[in-house]
Order: C-alpha cells, then structure tokens, then sequence
C-alpha cells in the first residue's frame, strides 16, 4: 500500500471491555463503541460471542459487524486460520476509511483474543489500544481479596501448565492467581492442598456477570468453566 | 454498634480511576463520583492528590471531601497513622447514614492504598470495591507491547525488591513487569543488562498523562519517577 492510500485508512481500536458487567467499560471504550461504524468481535465457533454481549446496549443500530469465529481447540493452525480471516476483512473495512473498533473481553493485551488482530494488522494500520479492567481485579474485587502491596511479588499462572511447573511458582511468589482453570480444576485443587494452600485459596467463576460464583476454594463445584480463577494469597494479612 | 445502628451506616466504595486518564474511569466509577455526597482521597502529605486530579472533572460542587495526607517515609508506623486517622474520619461519615466513594488511582486492590482502609472498615461497613484499569495494561497499551497469552507465566515485581529475588523471576516468568521503578532504575537496568534482557525491556512512566513516556530500556532517561514501570517480554513474539 502506498503512503497516500495509507493516509486515508481508517485506524483500528483494540477496546478492552472489562470483565463482563457492561458498567465496568470505561468512558472512553463506551464512546468509541457508540459512535463505532465497524464493530468486529470474536464469537465461539457455531455460538455466542461474550464480547459482544458485554457492549449490546452500547452498538449503534446499523453499525457493520465482523464477527470471527473462533475454533476452540488445542491444535493453533485452525483459530491462526481464523484469525488472518478476521485481519483480512477488518483491513478491507479499514482500507474504506472508517474506523473499526474491535470488542475485547477484559484486557486487549491480558491473555486476549485482540493481540493475535494486532500482530497482523500493526504493522500496516494505525492501531490504539484502549485498556480494560481485567478479569484479575475484578475477581479480587468480587472476592474482597486484596491482591498485592508494598514489595509483594504477584504471579498470574495459566492453569493448563504441568504441576512441576505451577509448584515453583506457587513457592516463590506471595500472591498466585491461576487462570483458565476449567477442566485443570481437580488437579490444580490437588497440588494446592498438597502445598498447604487450599484455606488461602478462593474460587471465582463468572466475576461481575449475573451467574458469578465466589467461594473457598474447598467448596468450589466439581467442574469449573474455562472463565473461573483460582485467587492465592500467601502472605498473612499485612494491612492493618 | 448494635445491628440497629449497623442498618443505617452507609456503603463504602472503593473506585479504581485508572492509570491516570480520566477517560480509563469506568461508566460505574464515574456514576459513582458524580452522585457522590462524601468523597475520601489520599494524597501526598502537604502535596497534591493524583487521584482527585484524575476524578476533578465528576467530582459534584458542594460534596464533602476526606483528604487523607500519606507520609511518603520508608517506615511503616506515621503512614498506618494516616490510614487509621482516615478511616476514622470516614466511618464517622458513613455512622451518619451517607456513602462514601473513595477514590484510588488504577485499580483499589492492585498496590492502592485503598487495602489499608478496607481492612479497617471492611469488619464493621458494607464495602463494594469498583475495579478499575491497572498501570499494567495500560502501560501495555500505550508500549504496544501485549503482555501475555495462552500458557505463558506473568509476574509483576516491585522494583525495591533485592537482586537475587528479581533474577531469579526474571528467569521464571514468560513476562515481567518491574514496578515502582523510581530511584532503583540504575540498579534494575545493570541487572537487565546481566541478564541479557535489555533489548527485550520496554520503560513508561506516567502512562496515559499528558507528561507519558515510552521509550526503550536502554534510552530510559538516568533518574525516573515513583510512577514508572520496565515492561519485559522474553518470549519471541507468539502472536501470528
């Protein structure tokens, strides 16, 4: 693309929606999206898109959607396939000189989806990422757990990760959150009373949304959703 | 206090503001603000208070203000002082049947203050906690820099933290996000350096104000903020 037709492109919002309550959106994402000509977003493949319903009330009537299916499966070659699809009919609608905002759910560049858009289309597009609150604090939030202070050192572990691994950092940092627990539950809850840890851990699953749950880890269900979070806080309490 | 008395008190919320940009204010937050009758802050004894300064714009003409002056001293005792003087002043607001919105730069259970006041008011007030955007993400977003995705580990370490402990996460973690940079940034950068990391590491200070920064590692400016951050990714970019 030559630099006169790329003065004329429109620019790509990455907007982070915050965790799942449509009042948890900052001003700014809310004001893009209301005036948004282009929303994309991504959708399970064949189902609902969360991102999308986080922002509903807020999309104009008429506003073009990109929705990108997304295969989830462990094998990477299907959801790249999808999203080069999605770069390409985003580019197409920036390449027409409108703005596209893309909804993201929590944080654009916090374990998103919208990084994957970004390593595809920075390059070539004007690209602004607005910020979200992330799934991170909001369960501490709805957990009434502080996560850090002072020289505290916090680690955010993905569950899926082997134990040997999960072990070390949940030794060497004072605060451990495990993320995308799902279907790691009954292992992750097994590691975590084998470390002496499971009266310091709380469960959250769906933080901020109608269906939220909150409890002590001992008490968690049996199968947890792939949006559910372990909260460890290994330091005694040193606020007062 | 009876349950009697207890029923009447009023709600204490904990709004996160977000890293600095009154537009990073969540809808909730900013309803929250401007509906408020009784607003608490913290600032810089005999200083300016940021957090106001991100939520002047909402702040109602007329509503009461709790300024909490904060000792700045590496000893812990006058700021726990502070902290029990402004939680006192607050729960004589909240006896009188009246909210208080407490205002918390970023997000009120990220490194705030707000956890001082929280554990001491939590045992006897409701409290409802507004997360807000962290200085991580929004850091992330103003570096271009997305921060972590799928199995890698992110840990966020305080700069005043002794070398041996910050070498060794720095090794362990995918991403690491050095905080309250301040006057150990010539420390931090000599252990980057040793460790191989510098051309990985990203410096911001003051993202999303007007006076931001954002700049390579090795171009960071010789003295920097309380108020600044070393973004370092280790991983080869995994996004396309």
């Amino acid at each position: 693309m030559s630099a006169r037709e790329r003065a004329k492109s429109g620019r790509l919002y990455g907007v982070g929606l915050g965790p799942g309550d449509p009042e948890l959106i900052t001003r700014r994402g809310a004001r893009l999206i209301e005036t948004a000509e282009v929303i994309a977003y991504p959708a399970l493949a064949g189902g609902d898109s969360l991102a999308r319903s986080i922002a509903a009330e807020l999309i104009p009537a008429g506003a073009e959607e990109i929705v990108m299916d997304i295969p989830m499966t462990p094998a990477r070659a299907p959801a790249q396939a999808a999203y080069d699809d999605g770069a390409a009919r985003i580019a197409a609608a920036l390449d027409t000189g409108r703005d596209v905002v893309c909804l993201c759910e929590g944080d654009p560049f916090f374990y998103g989806s919208f990084m994957y858009l970004f390593a595809r289309l920075a390059p070539a597009y004007p690209v602004e990422v607005v910020p979200g609150v992330t799934s991170l604090t909001a369960c501490a939030a709805r957990a009434a757990m502080p996560l850090a202070a002072r020289n505290e050192v916090m680690t955010v572990l993905p569950g899926p990760l082997p134990d040997d691994a999960l072990r070390g950092h949940l030794r060497s940092a004072d605060t451990v959150i495990c993320m995308k627990v799902g279907r790691h539950l009954p292992r992750l809850r097994a590691l975590l009373a084998a470390e002496g840890l499971t009266g310091r851990a709380t469960y959250v699953e769906r933080a901020t949304l109608g269906t939220e749950r909150v409890l002590p880890l001992a008490e968690a269900p049996e199968s947890a959703p792939y949006f559910s979070m372990i909260l460890i806080a290994k330091g005694a309490d040193p606020w007062l």
